[in-house]
């Protein structure tokens, strides 16, 4: 990887072979990002599912009656879903509904959704699971969100897991947690993290052959 | 499945290879019962294993010293369960100790309990994965609950994951959560979730095709 | 087993092949240590592994800021672990870093360290898993300890998961959680607890032989 | 008070006068209405202020930017305000702004308003009360709405304090909390509480007397 | 104060006057009773009054029916309190009901208790504060208990506050929170805590007169 | 005021006399400063005292043992406090221990401090009272903090109620809450915030005539 502006694709491929979410939030911290780690209340339906993909918003809130047109902008943001996105949803930390399922899981899939960041409960958790669509949330629950939750805006700044979202800010999501990279500083941020996992890798295989902290501590700046 | 009323354990049968907790909550939410799932915090010791039965409800509380006899109303609450029944333990929202384990579970399982839903904590948590009978808890300590909790009441309402339960209610559990089922609306609910599947099995075909949210919504109206 | 004192290695393996956490805090009900089982937010990394080992302590707390030299008293503490050990880390109940991860695992498990406890959150939890190091703790977040969390002290008393450990307490932790056998009281309570496993073989063995509860209660006494 | 039905300003006169909100909630224990009283974290600007009118509903959600017309709802809420009305404010738990303040304080009062129960963060909290406008609140903020709450919609059922709230069901709110009556009980509900504080009136004389509560509870049946 | 042994009149005298419950705490830490401070979330219902008395502690925990007598152990325990006795109320953390009121403020202070400690909500505030009888709880609910708290055992050891409490502890209550001071070591605590007070006094003074911290702890050794 | 720089002594002055937290969070909104606000668990002892000061910042953590020199950063702490700072003190959000008491607040106000900030517990609080000395603190307890807490670093970033605070940074505090304005933007905010007050003045006086909020926010667009 040289100097060069990578694509999307190429990117999302060099993050998913070499990286994980702690290099990516150390890099982030030389950088001065040091806020970038969702709440460690967002957990992975499966421990070994890596997310990557660009930031696709929804915001959705908790409501108590039936609106006229509950779904529509629910199925608009579900519909304009691109390849390479990720679902980000915020709920304003709602627990009374399943708001992401299996239907949305599906719809985003076959639009190229990368996989759904869930700062909320979610249902239809088996089907997921079987669909291969890899979600994060807080929790699980089996009712509708009709009459109990309404997407109210999309494609705007959300606040998910505290950390505020803006669309088209990288998400890198693995079984540490949830990491959003700024979309100004992806590029950087991956350059950066690919050169230092070589320098955890030294640290990691002196440590392996029996080598004092210390010692590798003051060799290689790594902890 | 005809108007007939089913007996409980061809009905048991139909919903373990029919429903999901999810299609069970949209049901009564169209029969006016909208809170009827448990809180998240009550999860399944092993995913993939589902809970249907009739509640055999049992009240404990934290306690700060041992009773004379304090096991006499728990192992007449655990001797009396009948096959078909489903354990519901309320215990005041416990985390000082291990009120269930694996004793009782051996006793309900003998008993011909399906399962148990504890509001609280469990402890033997492997021995009775191994015994094979399915729990859903809020999490684990393994001290005792002798000089720590009591049962003080059983076959009586309770509150278990913020939902009134009564004896026969019928509890439904999967990896999604709790639903309980009031036992008056119980063949009912039944009868139209199995119906409601086939619409959404319309649903998720149809955008498994790669048809827009909007276009499959319109047709069918479930999300 | 007989009234001789047992040294390190060999109490460890009758504890791991023979005991549980359950049947240890009952013994430690029996000789009065009643508050002795942390916390049920610790969990295991991995449900199927104990650990066993003598307590090597260390206090981290929050910072907000880079220090000069903000390893030292952490690469001595590691530095310093003795075969037959388990690093239990105190963090004032810190959610903003993960304070433990692979490269600490590394030097622990290479100096000979038995598993982590750590009353906070971890990171590179993939890799410790690979590693085969065990370790409980209360989460997972991606961003390092570097300018959020600072170890002061080590090898002094500390607090993990609501219990106070001593240095060279004996730490036990499988499924149900960790409990915590003061150092004098080590021998005595492993004793006990083996010959309290025999007794709860029998009660188990007549309950699967289908007898009422009360039954097997009255026979045995133990529940 | 005989059978006729009474308008809103006798009915309001007649119940800060008489009654307070636990005589009210047990009153509507008995005609069945069990969860009527707000969360105990919603708390009173002032101890001795009461509240008592029609609920005019507010819905608000946490949003995280700046919306181009930020207040259009919330002004045509305000402002459709009739004499009579109690603000009622839900926020979807927010913590992240002070909600309400001086200007909806001072805008709502001179609109009849006669109180606001808000389930959220306020401020200008010394004006308000210099303004003599009472306001139950769960806490304060000195942050602004703009670009961090956003009123969603009005006159609508939204949730507050747990409970679902009406427009137009009464709300009683004094030093013990905040109890809503729904708005087809309300003439009996008033009715049968009247009658109930002269029974505990008869209670507490006794008790001054210093009979037993055994005597006192075995003659009127209250406690 | 000389080392005979105080009856409860004067000790109580002695205590209202002389000390306050930091002082209390700091001597039972000396004396190895370091855990003796309730949580802080229970509060006076008015910062002025303080509470000395021997404890006489009630069982009540969460129900969700109504019981047949479902007053008898209330009302025997309050019927059976004695002179220079304090209620001290644990609920296994309800927050669902006002488990105590006005009634049973009247009753109790009839009986000659001193004043009520509630590790829970209660209510009929305005009426308490009237009657001047001094109650700590950890906050307000408009309900009853009836169908919702049950009384289950009282002149029992139960945990209020995280705290331990046997019949006949000494409770002593200020604007800082509860101090429960064991019954062996009543006289021995007060007797070194009017002791540390005048210490205390010496050191007050001369920060008063401007000298550094540094110098008075050197001195008097006291912070 | 002038563009001319202010002293801290006027500038103090002209803060208490004019401004109030609202207004200057506002105005730090304004500059894109949206994050100044502590969090609401941060509550004044008295409601109608205000501290306004530069931030003298300490950092405590919890222990579990005696240190050999428990104080000794305490009390060089205190000691080097000057007059016109506030003491603002991290805890690690801690509920073990009163942190801050009398012979504290004694000692900062002989030093010329105008108040404290404890994000965490404190105890003596009548005496604090009556010695006018102003503090915010979430809570209560009795308990010193020898044994408990230990100042490990002053004079350095700490977090408050979640805010990041540097030396020298200008805290205000109110009944509303505590606002911190990031010592480099202090005049300029302060300049700006005594304008908007302006501003509102004339808000307020035509909401009090009976305008609607409609008319009122087009003329003057503050809400």
């Amino acid at each position: 990887m040289n100097g060069d502006k990578l694509g999307d694709d190429r990117l999302f491929e060099l993050m998913v072979q070499k990286l994980y979410s702690g290099v990516i939030c150390d890099t982030m911290d030389e950088l001065g990002y040091r806020n970038q780690a969702m709440n460690e209340r967002l957990r992975p339906l499966e421990n070994d599912k890596t997310i990557v993909g660009r930031a696709k918003t929804i915001l959705a809130v908790d409501v108590y009656y039936v609106h006229d047109n509950p779904y529509d902008l629910e199925i608009e943001a579900l519909d304009s879903i691109k390849p390479g996105e990720v679902a980000v949803v915020s709920t304003n930390r709602s627990s009374n509904n399943g708001i992401w399922g299996e239907l949305l899981s599906t719809a985003a899939h076959m639009r190229g959704a990368r996989g759904a960041i869930v700062d909320g409960l979610i249902r239809d958790t088996s089907r997921i699971v079987e669909l291969g669509f890899p979600v994060f949330c807080t929790g699980f629950k089996p009712v509708d969100s009709r009459g109990r939750g309404l997407v109210v805006d999309y494609d705007c700044p959300v606040e998910a897991g505290g950390i505020v979202v803006h669309p088209g800010d990288l998400v890198f999501a693995d079984r540490d947690g949830v990491a959003v990279i700024p979309s100004g500083i992806v590029q950087e941020t991956v350059r950066r993290a690919i050169e230092k996992v070589e320098r955890e890798n030294h640290t990691r295989k002196e440590l392996l052959e029996g080598k004092l902290l210390k010692e590798v501590y003051e060799k290689y700046g790594v902890l």
